[in-house]
């Protein structure tokens, strides 16, 4: 028998079945007319919104990364309750201005954004994170070619990481923004530009669960973006202090301290300088704010027995949600949190049980041999943690299955 | 320096710009109007199946399997070549049979048919490889419904496995196919049934590169096939013995040897008792079919330096070669062949070169420090071995950049 994540806090039985958004998900299985399917929890979301409000200062705006879900009715409602819409393609763009926000709440990050990217952006009015030198050239000779004053920020990669986040963006070298070092100048060019200077854009890690490396990475993160524009001799007026918060996804992870967090940046930036009053912070998000409020439901196809092994095939896979299946940028595959939503209360059978996808491959493995009720044919397998990087994140076309049904409740 | 993967046979340049498909890349970045793009050589598939006939004994079926690419035209023109397609599903069905393919030469394998997959084939003509006992019930079930006679096979899970494939699918509890033991009294309801007995399906590993070990897995296939037979009282209509041939993809990987494979799979064959007379057999492939005859073209947006490493950033990623970076099912990421495609036959410059894709994630990382021209905007970078599981086993919609063209040269 092999652990599973922990399912996260919000969700129970009624009557033994789970309850998704309020309601049972018989009910959003008919909804939708099958399986596979994401269910996405919109009140869970706007808690989890209102909670971070709660416990960060009120200079510090909120911004959602779309990359993390940006299913249209989910975008739609998340504009209404955050600051900003962070991007990263031209195409992300075109989704933020339909849900509803306003570009001058948009910013546009990304290594590589090529000419009409950069045109649709400024055009529009979104601030661009710069990642190069050669990417600020480019962004103003399109803006002159085009007529309108460019917003202009500086991505910065900071000399420091994220300690123990999954995924490192800074320290050392990187593809990600411009070394500090190589910063200051630029800031200068800018404002003698005449393009408007939108400040810095400092990302140094995501999925981190320690409150006390946050902590510390956005004490450095301030640290580094006051220490620039006085390198710079220019006003700071944004600093987007990146994102970084994680979420249990395995057994022993435990939830990120956000009460914490919001403190010590209010002492952080109770102790700036008075000439940094009117500078607004944001933080970013995707996978803190929508992850856990996700559910994948898939159904059992068939129960079978190899060598003394139980196999349980249900008609979704990694198709859909590649990141459980441990084939998207992990090396060791653990499972994700994993139950039965049709018998959510019952207690677990002593045989491992695998789920495996439908598809044709051995890496469609959902959850490797867990503790789980004795499934049967037609049960249906609730995947936890599936609000982040599930159905945009994996090979929706991979075997002909096609993409997944997803529904906002 | 970290090497990287052998170019295939078969591609060269001139005037300096590698040709593809008989015409130089600018030619098909032209005809798509932009890259990303994946170019896949037609004529090198004829050769590819052409070759493969020559080594094959002649009562061995080729097969395709078509998850590796589904592209339609490319489908179009393997079912003119080859003489069955292997399909994992109901989308894959109707793609097989728009491109053309009669539905007696289909097989449908995979772990996870629902009903109206598995009701589509069977009222198609198409052939089910049963993956367990319960599938069989419902095939038997569903034909009785719709009134067909339904053409039924079975899936083997064999004892054996591949030895040193890159994916192992036997040897032990796995979710695909019958464990051997259990297969003979499940023939014998298929004949009592009045269903169209249609034989095995043995697949024991894909991605093998070394002939002795397909060699020996060919062996071990038949000689399994023959005894399940012989336990079972039925007669061998077809037997599909599988793929598992490999291609070159890293350092150090040489081609596998087909000739010395057929002429074994012939000596095999030939020592079967006169029962199996009549006995035809297929080899499935995907990969080795169509994998190197494919490029992905993707242009530079940006050169940057950070830290002393110098990073091309390109316009593609791993939405479009999720496999090449590394992040699909292989635990070492290792280099795919790359090289400058609008300079390539140019001397390698003495400092490593990064690719990264556009999108903004570490793991997008297309080729780590390789030895290559200095890369400078606008040049246009070519990733060999990407005819197979390439455009639709990568998450096309991530970040919003969307699929990559593709065009059959």
């Amino acid at each position: 028998m092999k652990p599973t994540g922990p399912i996260p806090a919000g969700y129970a039985a009624e009557g033994g079945e789970l309850i998704v958004a309020g309601r049972p998900v018989s009910h959003w299985i008919a909804e939708a007319g099958t399986t596979p399917l994401f269910v996405y929890d919109g009140s869970m979301i706007d808690a989890r919104v209102e909670g971070l409000r709660r416990a960060m200062p009120d200079r510090v705006s909120i911004h959602y990364a779309i990359k993390a879900n940006p299913f249209a009715p989910l975008l739609q409602r998340m504009a209404r309750l955050v600051d900003g819409f962070d991007i990263a393609s031209g195409g992300e763009l075109a989704m933020a201005m339909a849900a509803g926000m306003e570009p001058a709440r948009i910013s546009f990050a990304g290594p590589g954004k090529d000419d009409a990217e950069i045109e649709a952006a400024l055009a529009s009015g979104a601030t661009l994170n710069l990642e190069s030198a050669r990417e600020l050239d480019r962004a103003l000779a399109i803006a002159e070619r085009c007529g309108v004053t460019p917003r202009l920020a500086l991505r910065v990669n900071p000399d420091f990481d994220l300690k123990g986040s999954g995924m490192k963006m800074g320290g050392g070298a990187k593809p990600f923004g411009i070394d500090a070092a190589a910063v200051p100048p630029l800031v200068r060019r800018i404002v003698a530009s005449g393009g408007e200077w939108r400040g810095f854009h400092i990302f140094a890690g995501s999925q981190a669960l320690s409150s006390d490396a946050v902590i510390e990475t956005q004490g450095q993160t301030v640290a580094l973006a006051v220490r620039l524009a006085e390198d710079a001799g220019a006003a700071l007026p944004h600093c987007n202090l990146g994102g970084g918060f994680g979420i249990p996804y395995f057994p022993g992870d435990e939830p990120l301290d956000i009460v914490a967090v919001g403190a010590a940046l209010g002492e952080t930036l109770d102790r700036l300088p008075p000439a940094y009053a009117d500078t607004r912070f944001a933080i970013e998000l995707g996978r803190w704010l929508v992850g856990e409020a996700g559910v994948y439901l898939t159904r059992v196809l068939d129960v079978k027995e190899s060598h003394g092994e139980v196999f349980v095939v249900v008609d979704g896979g990694l198709h859909h949600q590649l990141a459980a299946s441990g084939n998207f940028g992990t090396v060791v595959k653990r499972n994700y949190p994993v139950a039965v939503a049709n018998r959510f209360d019952e207690a677990a059978w002593d045989q491992p049980q695998t789920i495996v996808g439908r598809l044709c491959t051995p890496i469609d493995r959902l959850s490797d041999k867990v503790a789980l009720p004795p499934l049967a044919e037609g049960d249906v397998v609730a995947i936890f943690c599936a609000g982040a990087y599930g159905a945009t994140a994996s090979p929706a076309m991979f075997l002909g299955h096609g993409p997944a049904r997803e529904i906002l409740g």
